[in-house]
C-alpha cells in the first residue's frame, strides 16, 4: 500500500473523486436518504475499496443541510436528533456498549476562530470522568464516564498533537475515543453545512504521514470516531465551483430557453433535490468550449490545477472562510456538543440538552 | 446629481471602473509613488471630476502592501510611519491645526472578526478628552484633545449609526471627527492589504442614502476623515479575478512560451510592479475567446453580473475573509491605533507608541 | 437641599444607614416579603423622607437571593419571573404603556469583567428599534421598539457617558429608558446576590454631581428606570461585616453556649430569616467590649473610618469580586436580559425566553 | 513523615507560620536583599529545616513588588530583568544546561479569570520544539527547545493534571520542566504583588495528596521549577490581616502620639522597610486586650480560625480577586512570558522581548 493512499485529496469522503465515482465497483458502497430535508450520506469502504479509491477502508458518514448557515434553529434542532441516532449507530458498530467510557479530544486552534470547532465544541460537554472516579456518580445514574480535552496545535504547543494524546490515551484508557475537528472544504456548497462522521481515525496536522503520528483504533486499541464540519475553503476551490456552476447554467440555458435561472435552482432546494436536478443540467463538451474555450473543456482536476498554477505564485490562494466565522462556529460547536452529550449520557435528554451547553 | 452617484460600487476609489480609467480627464488626478515597498496612490477628484466617476469629490489616499498579510513586522513599522505621515498631510490640508480636539469613531460589530476593526483599533487609543476637562494635562504636555467611541451597529443597537454620532458630535464638539472602518474588496489582492484614506466623509451602514444619515464637513460642519482595510471579499470577486488572471497567465504564455508561469510574477514582487507587468500581459480578444469561449468575450462588469447570477440563488454567493482573520484584525487594528496615537500626540513618538497599544 | 443629598454612602438603598432605621417615620416607608425564597423589598422615600435619609425620593426596590451564587438554576428561573413582574410594575406606576418604545443602556466597562454587567445583558436583548423603522414589525406582531446601547465608560472615551446618552435620547426619542450597571456592595452579603430596580435615575460615573449629567425624569423627559447587582465590594466593607458577624457569634453564644453556632444559621437560611436571626443576636455592649475592646464599643460608621484610615494609606482597601466573577458574570446578565426581554414583548415568554438570549 | 507534611497552610514560604518564624533554627536559611524596589527573600529549607516547618524541602524564591498592582511600567521592566536573572539561577542550580529542552506548563483554567495567569503566559512564549523537531533551527541560531501546553483543570476534562502531564513528558522528554499557576495568597499585601519561584515540584489541583499525582524531580526525572503568583486570597485573611494591620496602628499611636498613622507607612514605601516598620510597631498584649478585647488576645491562627468559623456557615468566605482582575492578570502572565523568553533564548534581549509577547 503505498504512501499516497494515505493522503486523500480532501478531508471529505464524498468530495473525493474517487470514491463516489466509484460506487458501482465492489468494496465502496454508497447510501444515501433524506430525513428532513438533511441529505445523509453512507459511505462503506472495504479493503478492496480502498484499492480503488485511495481512502483508508472503513464507514464514513456524511450530513448535509444549509440549516445552520441560515441560522434555521428548527434545523438545528432536528440535526442535533439526527447527528446523536447516528453517533449512537457508529459506536454500536464498533463495540461500544452503554457503559464504555469515552474520551473526546477538540482538535484545532482556539485562538484561530474558523480552526476553534473541536475545543468549542468540548468546552459544551458534560465531562464526568473525575466524579466517577471519586464515586459520586455512576452509570446507574444515567451517566457514562466522559473526559474530553482540547490538547492545543503544534504550531503553538511545539509538539506534535499526536504525542500529546497517544500519552493520554495510556494514562486514561478510555474505550473509545472521539475527535472533532474544523476541516477544510474543496466545494463552497460545503462550507458550515456538512458534518462527517467516520471510524478511520485521526491524523492530527496531516503532512508527513508516519505510523505513529495516527490515531485509528489499530494504534490505540480502542475505536476512534472522528467528527468533521469544513469550515474553511480555498480560492482554487470558489473559482473551480463557480466555474461548474457556470456551465450548468449554460447547460441548463441550452436546454430550456424560456425558464429563468433563478426558477430553476431555488435557494430552498435541498443539497440532494439540486445535485440530481444539476446532473441533468451539465452541457455537452461542444457546448462548453463554446461557453468557456479551452478552459472548459479541461477535467476537473485539470482546471483545479490551472488555478492552483495562477494563483499561488501570487499569494492569492488564500484560505478563506465566511464572515459570519464567529456565530457559525458557535452555533456547529453547539450542534456538535449537544448531540454527543445526549448520545452520552441517558440523563442528559433532547429537551433538556440546552441547559448543559449554555 | 442623480442618486446613483452616491453609490459607488467599490468601496475603494483605486478599484472603482470609473475612477482610474477615467484619470486623464480634467477633474481626476492620480498620483502614485512606490516608498519602502508601499505603493501609494493619491486620487485627487474635483466637481467635475465627480461628474465623470460618479464618486464623491475629495481626496482619496491608498496604501498597497502585502506587509500584514505576510506578517512581516518591520513593514508594518514602515506602514505606521507612513500611514502617520499621510495622515498629518490630511488634517492639514482639511485646516486642522496641532492643537485641535478630535473625536474618533470606531465603525462596524466588534463581536463579528472581521468587521471589528473600527471597535479594536479605537481601544488602543490614547485617549485624553476627558483629562483635559479636568485640566490634568494640556497641549504642552505633548497631547492633543482626543475622544473615541464605538456606537456599534445598528442590528444590535436598533438606531442608525449616524443618529448616534450626530448626537455625540453636538455634544463634545470636536475640532475633526476621523472613522475607522472594515470595508468589502472587489479584489481577492486588495483584502487586508489595502488602506485607504479619504476626506469625503462616511455613510455608515450605507443602504438607503440620506443627507441626514451622512457624516461628512457638511453635514457636520467638521473635517471628516475616513480611514478603511478591506477585509471581507465576495465569491463573485474571487472567481472573476481568477478568471482575470487566468486570462493573463494565458497572454503571457502566447508572448513568451519559454518562461515559467511562475517566474513572471514571483510572490516577492510590489503591487505597482505586478500591476504594471500584468497590464502587458492581456491577451488580445481572440485568443481570450480561444481560452474561454463567450465569458472571456465578456466585459468585466458584465462578467461579474454572470457570475453572481449564477452564484446568488444557490446561496453561495457567501462574503468571505481569510482564514486567519482573527491575527490580521489584530496586526491591522494595532497598525492604525499606533499611526493614529503619534499623529495626534507629540508625546508619542514611534519608538515608544508600541508601549501604548499593549 | 445641599449638594451632600446626592452623595448616598451606598448604592444600595437597603444599605443605607439613613433609609431602614428611619423607616417608622413619615416619608419612608419599606415593605419586605417573602416568595419563592427571594426576598423582595420595597422601599418609598418622599420628598420629606428624602430630608430624613438624604437619599433621592423615588421607588426601590430590592430583590435578595443567593441563587445566582450558588448557581441554582432553578432559582434562576424564578428569579428571572419575579423580575420581569416587578419591572412590570415599575413601567405601569411610571405610566410606560405597553406601546411605548424604550432605550436601555448597559453603562460600565466591556473589558473588565466585574463592571461589564450592562454590556453583557445589552447584547442578549431583542433589539426592534430598526425593524420598526423599517416598518417590518409592528406592536401588533407582539413586540415593543426597542434599542440599546453600551456607551463605555469615561475613562476609555474621553467623554461624559451623560454626554453620549443625552445626545441618543435627543437623537432616538424613547418614551421611557433603563439603565442597567454593576454596583459596589457595602456589605458581602450582598454581591451577586441582590438586584436593586429604581426609579430615581442614574449619575454615570458619580464623581462631582451636576445636573448636566444626571439622567433622570427630570433632566430627560421620560421615566429612567435603574437596574443594578453589586458585583464588587471593598475590603473596609469585609472587615467591617466579620467584626459584625464575630459580634452576633459572641452574642448568641452568649444567650445560647449548648448550640453549636453553625446550627443557628444554615447556609439554606433565606436572607430575610438570616436577618431576623441576628438582629436577635447582637450581644450588648458590655460584651461586645469583654470580646471587641475599644473596637467593639465603636458605632459602624466609626468603625468603617476606622478601618478605612488604616488600610488606604497601605493601598490595601482593595476593591474585589470574587473568584468566580466570570460566570456570575454571565449568569447575571442573562437573568436581567431574559427578564427584560419578557418583560417587552409579548411574543417572548418564560419558556421561549431562552432562545433569544443564545 | 507524616501526609500532613505536604500540605502546607499557604502557597507562598514567605507566609508560611512554620517558616520565617523558625529561620534561626538549622536548616532553615533565609536571605534578604532589596534591587530597584523589589524586595527578594531566598528560603532554602534542607531535610532538617522541613521537619521544623512541616513544608518541602529545597529553594524558594519570593520577589515583591507592589508595581503590577500600580501598573508602573518601569517596574514591569525591572521585575522582568530580575525574574529572569533569578530564573537563570534556579536552572544552573537546578544542572540544566544552556542547550537543554524545557517543558512550560501553564497550570489553571483558562476561563476563569484569575486562574488564567499559567494558560496566558503560554500563549506568549516563543515555542521551538517543533522546529527543532523538523531541523529549522538550532541552538546555534540561539535558541532552545522549548514546548509548552495548557492541560486544563480536572473540573473541565474529567481528568487528573497530573496524568496529562505524566503522559506527555513521557512522551517528549525534556531535560527541565516549568509550571506556571495562579495562587491563593493568605494576605491582602501579597495579592498580585509577589512572585514565588520554587524547585520543590507541584501538586496540581491539590486535594488529596499521593505520590503518583505529583509533578517533581524524584517523579519526574527532571528539575520542576514553579512559578507562582498569587492572584486570590479570602475573606478570612482579609479580616484577619486588617486586624492585624489595626493592632499596629493602635500600636503606633500608642508609642508616638503625635505622628499621624498615614505619615508612618505612606503608601511609597517597599515591603522590606513596611515590614520592619511593623514590627516594631505591635502593641503589647496588655494593648491588644485594651483595644480589641478577647480577640486581641488570639494567636494568629486562632484568630484566622475563629473567623473562619464564623463566615463558612453563612456562605461568605469568599475567594476573592480584586476588581482590575483582567489587567492584572494580563500584565502578569506578560512579566512571566517575557522573563522565560529571555531566559531560554539568547535571540530574545530584554529589548526586544516585547515583540515576541504580542
Amino acid at each position: 500500500m503505498d504512501e499516497q493512499r494515505f493522503q486523500p485529496r480532501s478531508d471529505l469522503a464524498v468530495e473525493d473523486e474517487n470514491v463516489l465515482p466509484n460506487q458501482d465497483k465492489t468494496g465502496i458502497d454508497v447510501q444515501e436518504r433524506e430525513v428532513d430535508d438533511i441529505t445523509i450520506v453512507h459511505v462503506d469502504i472495504d479493503e478492496q475499496g480502498a484499492e480503488y479509491s485511495g481512502r483508508l477502508p472503513g464507514k464514513y458518514l456524511t450530513l448535509e443541510t444549509l440549516g445552520i448557515r441560515e441560522k434555521d434553529t428548527n434545523m438545528q434542532a432536528r440535526l442535533i436528533r439526527i447527528l446523536s441516532e447516528e453517533l449512537i449507530s457508529f459506536l454500536q458498530a464498533s463495540g461500544v456498549d452503554e457503559n464504555s467510557s469515552g474520551l473526546v479530544i477538540g482538535l484545532g486552534n482556539r485562538d484561530v476562530t474558523p480552526d476553534a470547532l473541536g475545543p468549542k465544541a468540548v468546552e459544551q460537554l458534560v465531562v464526568t470522568r473525575h466524579l466517577f472516579e471519586l464515586g459520586r456518580i455512576q452509570n446507574e445514574d444515567g451517566y457514562r464516564d466522559i473526559s474530553a480535552i482540547s490538547p492545543g496545535v503544534m504550531g503553538v504547543t511545539g509538539i506534535e498533537t499526536s504525542e500529546i494524546l497517544h500519552g493520554i490515551v495510556e494514562k486514561t484508557n478510555p474505550d473509545f475515543v472521539i475527535a472533532i475537528d474544523a476541516l477544510a472544504a474543496r466545494s463552497i456548497e460545503r462550507v458550515n453545512a456538512t458534518i462527517q462522521i467516520s471510524d478511520t481515525g485521526i491524523h492530527p496536522g496531516s503532512g508527513v504521514q508516519n505510523a505513529r503520528k495516527q490515531l485509528n483504533e489499530k494504534e490505540l486499541g480502542v475505536p476512534v470516531i472522528a467528527i468533521g464540519i469544513p469550515t474553511v475553503v480555498d480560492a482554487v476551490s470558489i473559482t473551480s465551483d463557480t466555474i461548474d456552476f457556470l456551465f450548468k447554467h449554460f447547460g441548463r440555458e441550452v436546454k430550456d430557453r424560456k425558464k429563468p435561472a433563478n426558477a430553476l435552482t431555488p435557494a430552498g432546494m435541498t443539497f440532494g433535490e439540486r445535485k440530481k436536478l444539476n446532473e441533468e443540467d451539465l452541457p455537452d463538451e461542444q457546448d462548453r468550449q463554446k461557453y468557456f474555450g479551452i478552459v472548459g473543456t479541461l477535467e476537473d482536476e485539470d482546471k483545479r490545477k490551472l488555478i492552483q498554477e495562477v494563483l499561488s505564485p501570487l499569494g492569492h490562494n488564500l484560505m478563506v472562510t465566511p464572515k459570519e466565522v464567529d456565530t457559525f462556529m458557535e452555533d456547529m460547536a453547539n450542534v456538535i456538543a449537544e448531540a454527543l452529550n445526549i448520545t452520552f449520557h441517558k440523563a442528559v435528554t433532547i429537551d433538556s440538552s440546552g441547559h448543559y451547553t449554555r
